[in-house]
């Protein structure tokens, strides 16, 4: 059975989690949390050198880093990655935006305010630089949903689970999604598709 | 014909060019300078909603953005990208690996000291920052540079030719190269590998 180490309330961890939901597909869940340090403790670090979660462990024990790849492998042969060679590449392209341009911003943001632990990193000058950068990544997204129903197009890929995982949570990092309505009416597009569950749902 | 946009000294946009160079695939580029704004003029932005380069064009007008996504598009079937499930998997962990936790430290690094326009951004804390977490991309490459000889097992991929983009420039960017023997043997590996271009090289 497949293992997946995460983090109940991390996004990038909730990404894969959704995917198998989605896919009925069973797998077994390890807490490590990585605002306490587990991520950097040697026995994790033996398992992914990054230190980062989430970590999907094969059958075999064969492991895989890096949230929207874990997606991508998880999602070959599946109704959530486009087998047309220009679909693809724009389910890649929103998935590495995401990662670039999205998730720096957002993410973290959402991180400063909801972990004490973060608090002191949470200057005014940051603050305002994140707020700033992710309603341009907002921006962006709006440019896209204001012509298709799914981010990469007309059905939901791995890319829109991917940027569904923090922009689910933008209005509580401070964001004013009101701006954006064709993100806000994609957000419950995405919440209403088959096999959808919730960021703590665990299995 | 394909056309690519992009910044000659750029590593994101070089690494497209590496790609097509190394497939003997002719193309058109188009110089744009994201440092000068070009990358923000509404006729680019209307190209790119996202304002970055490289962006690629295709023979019949679509357009991908994203370096990485560009990368994976165009060695579709070609012996950058595996065909096996798991190996390809482990292409996209470097590939997101080197978007997430590599570019925006060594990149962003080398960019604060070659561009005199981005000095003021180049406070000292910052800069240590970039420091610090730069030597830990670098320290996750060399675990896995200790074991294989590309980063994503035995043969050059497109994770190779993405890290290699701003690995080459380390030094420059202030990083002390020589504490990672297995990333300065793969940069010579890569170097040497077929078909190999410098940074500078245009079509």
């Amino acid at each position: 059975m497949l293992t997946l180490y995460g983090m109940p309330d991390s996004g990038n961890c909730y990404k894969p989690r959704l995917l198998l939901a989605k896919l009925g597909r069973p797998f077994r869940h390890v807490q490590v949390n990585s605002v306490s340090g587990e991520t950097r403790t040697a026995a994790y670090l033996a398992k992914n050198p990054n230190g980062k979660v989430p970590l999907l462990e094969l059958d075999d024990g064969r492991r895989l880093a890096e949230s929207n790849a874990i997606l991508l492998h998880l999602s070959e042969g599946t109704r959530y990655l486009p087998t047309d060679a220009y679909q693809r590449a724009l389910v890649f392209q929103w998935l590495f935006f995401e990662q670039y341009s999205h998730e720096p911003y957002i993410a973290v943001r959402r991180a400063l305010l909801k972990y004490p632990a973060r608090a002191d990193q949470a200057t005014p000058d940051r603050m305002a630089h994140l707020l700033d950068a992710g309603h341009g990544a907002l921006g962006v997204m709006e440019t896209q949903l204001r012509v298709s129903r799914f981010i990469a197009g007309d059905a939901l890929t791995v890319a829109d689970i991917a940027l569904f995982a923090y922009t689910q949570d933008a209005a509580f990092a401070g964001y004013e999604i009101a701006r954006f309505p064709g993100v806000t009416a994609w957000l419950d597009r995405v919440r209403a598709d088959e096999g959808h569950v919730p960021l703590d749902w665990l299995p």
